[in-house]
């Protein structure tokens, strides 16, 4: 056995850096005795050195630069904070270059610039912890990497944006607008100011990238993700998607489909009797189905500060146990598959569909909209059609089987050239059994 | 990097034997992809080689004599999978023996002889692997001992009988006796011709007292574990349940109170709304509560082949992995903490209760019965009495407040003493919030 005190500094002392140094002194007792060694936090950079944080700290912890952490020779563990794309990457390789490991729970970087940042760990030969960057305190980045390792993973569905969750969640069991139940999460601290990457889907795709290339040994592509955001959704979609027996949710897929693999984020229905169907509020959830193993799902809190503490000490931990028996490597970062998947462009993949149209209540629609349908290859599974204005116009809902997203799109420019059709048609893709 | 094919021998070639070579060859490529070395099956040992299990295996592999695997001086990795007692345990001491680690789906071997096992495999320096003995394909153990290594468990809730799950699912949805039920899951292959491991809660017991060992670093203790089955549920007691809001589960608890650790299994009320309240049919749950992580809970199926082999798989890369590098221990064996927790008495445990009392229907029932439980320090939160005749009788439902199991136990004695009283009162701890 190898030294029995692993040294870790931190850059960062925000909502998550707190949590996380939280969770190394009030438990740093417990972790020694499951572990055999002792974690020591040596250094906390921040801008910001004087606010309150609630922690006691020993003399000389705090400092304001982040060299005095990312050059420190005693430290072997540095643990990245501050999110964004710049100045973290450059702090993230220096600390590689200075050969210290790195935990980080900065989704954005990886899914943008992990490629290269793993690339040059290996070079140096330490390790990158991101058990963070994904769903919080749900252990998923180690359950993929290591719990499911046995498995060819055949799909894979996300709730990994709590925002965006709270949100429609709101939005489900008050039946309000979407921009009340923003502006509600707004309050409560469940969304920023600007909140465009949680509601328009891009840190799911962040979080989808790093999660499909574990899963299917492919580069992180977050290019590749398609997207769309939630912002679309009303009040009216959630009503008639409960009357049909689903909920809707943002969810991240991955799904292997002959030889590709779909990469995509967007509101979905789900039949409101699947588990992850319940899965409300701020909390994240993943089901991954495997080929041996079958349909697992893991579930708990996505953000904040303890929870996501939790993932961060649990890398911390993982890469101290390499450290201590020169171990490092152990579990390959990312590893390209030679065998590796194509991302499917977003035209050939195929779904259930939902349509609203917004038509005329005039005889002779629905066989207009229906024949366009048919003509695109699309069949339909059922129809609402109530008879109930809304602006004028009467919402015709329709449900189809599995239908190829370029014929849908195609139908849809089709649909919503007919005179008698009033307003653009919202679509929602449906998962579930056909 | 060391020796980049490790050897393993398998021991046992039913149901999980079967499922984990079945990995080992269709999956042996990505397996090779993700982690950079070759897993080579060797040998399988069984009494019976001449049934046919759709396996294609190349000459020489299949054995009768066990020794063939604990004795090839080549096989890294001894899987064992014939269960039970002996001479399972005596294969397993053999191979440590021999310096080979270990791979065991054997809950019952552990709950029972695991001190004794991991205490000679430390002497040895050998690993012993036992994901697949908990809740088959879910990954607790590792999420247990690594993924959340930087919480103290507050509490920890399973369903983790697959069998009894089944039964208890059924029943509540079709109103069925215990017996049907357990007819039923016979006839299907879930239960056993003597279920009794099952549906006394034993087998739950085995792997709590795996799990809360690895959650609290106390020593394997299964006869410490308070046990109670399903065989006394009545549809009726389901039907009141649901009334209630709550569903009856047979759960496996583990909870820190005061210094002390409950562990118990017994059948359930948690409310209905609980995301573990839906895991129905022959599925296992375990929801997992760190001081940290906050509540969390892993999905999935807990027993067949392909489920159990994925875990059983996941060990032997796990260990593979420590083979390479010479980093054989590097996540201890079950950890006694020096400042391990004692298990409490089951009269001290503090629960709500659910009673349901078989009494005459005269005036002055309810009133001697809230007596006697508030003479025992019981309060009353609801009462259901419906005035229903059952066997003469009438039942009278009553919910209580949090109570201690002794107090409860000497109200029921009083109680069934009284003359009004025509049958045993039948009872069910019930969580959730007070």
């Amino acid at each position: 056995m190898g030294k029995d005190r692993i040294v870790v500094g931190v850059i960062g002392f925000g909502t998550v850096g707190s949590g996380t140094v939280k969770i190394l002194l009030d438990n740093r007792g417990v972790i020694a005795e499951r572990t055999g060694f002792d974690l020591v936090l040596k250094r906390i950079s921040d801008l910001d050195i004087s606010r309150d944080r609630g922690i006691r700290l020993g003399e000389g912890i705090l400092t304001t630069k982040a060299g005095d952490v990312l050059d420190d020779s005693e430290i072997d563990i540095v643990v990245e904070l501050i999110g964004g794309i710049h100045p973290a990457k450059d702090f993230i390789i220096r600390a590689i270059e200075n050969k210290k490991h790195v935990v980080t729970a900065n989704k954005a970087l990886l899914a943008t610039e992990g490629n290269e940042i793993f690339r040059e760990a290996g070079k140096h030969g330490v390790e990158v912890g991101f058990e963070a960057s994904v769903a919080g305190g749900i252990p998923i980045i180690k359950v993929m990497r290591e719990g499911l390792v046995a498995n060819r993973i055949l799909n894979m569905y996300g709730i990994i944006n709590g925002t965006s969750n709270y949100i429609l969640s709101r939005m489900t069991d008050e039946g309000s607008e979407f921009s009340a139940a923003l502006k509600e999460a707004q309050k409560l601290g469940y969304a920023e100011a600007d909140p465009t990457f949680d509601i328009e889907g891009i840190d799911s795709a962040h979080k989808l990238a790093i999660l499909a290339s574990l899963a299917y040994g492919i580069p992180l592509s977050y290019e590749s993700v398609y997207k769309e955001g939630i912002t679309k959704i009303t009040p009216q979609d959630i009503e008639f998607a409960s009357e049909l027996g689903y909920k809707i949710k943002l969810l991240t897929i991955a799904k292997a489909v002959n030889g590709e693999v779909e990469l995509r984020v967007h509101p979905t229905m789900i039949p409101s009797d699947y588990l992850i169907s319940k899965v409300d509020g701020v909390f994240n959830a993943i089901y991954v189905e495997g080929d041996a193993v079958g349909s697992t799902l893991y579930y708990g809190r996505g953000a904040g500060d303890m929870p996501t503490g939790s993932a961060i000490v649990s890398d911390i931990v993982d890469i101290a146990r390499n450290i201590r028996l020169n171990a490092t490597g152990r579990v390959p970062l990312i590893r390209t598959a030679p065998s590796g998947l194509k991302v499917r462009k977003m035209d050939d993949v195929e779904s259930m569909y939902y349509f609203r149209f917004s038509a005329l209540d005039s005889p002779g629609v629905l066989s207009k909209i229906s024949g366009i349908l048919g003509d695109n290859n699309i069949s339909i599974a059922s129809v609402i059609q109530k008879g109930r204005r809304v602006g004028g116009a009467v919402p015709l809902v329709v449900l189809t089987h599995r239908a190829k997203e370029r014929d849908v799109l195609g139908a849809i420019r089709s649909i919503d050239d007919l005179p008698v059709v009033t307003d653009k048609t919202h679509f929602i893709r449906v998962e579930g059994k056909e």
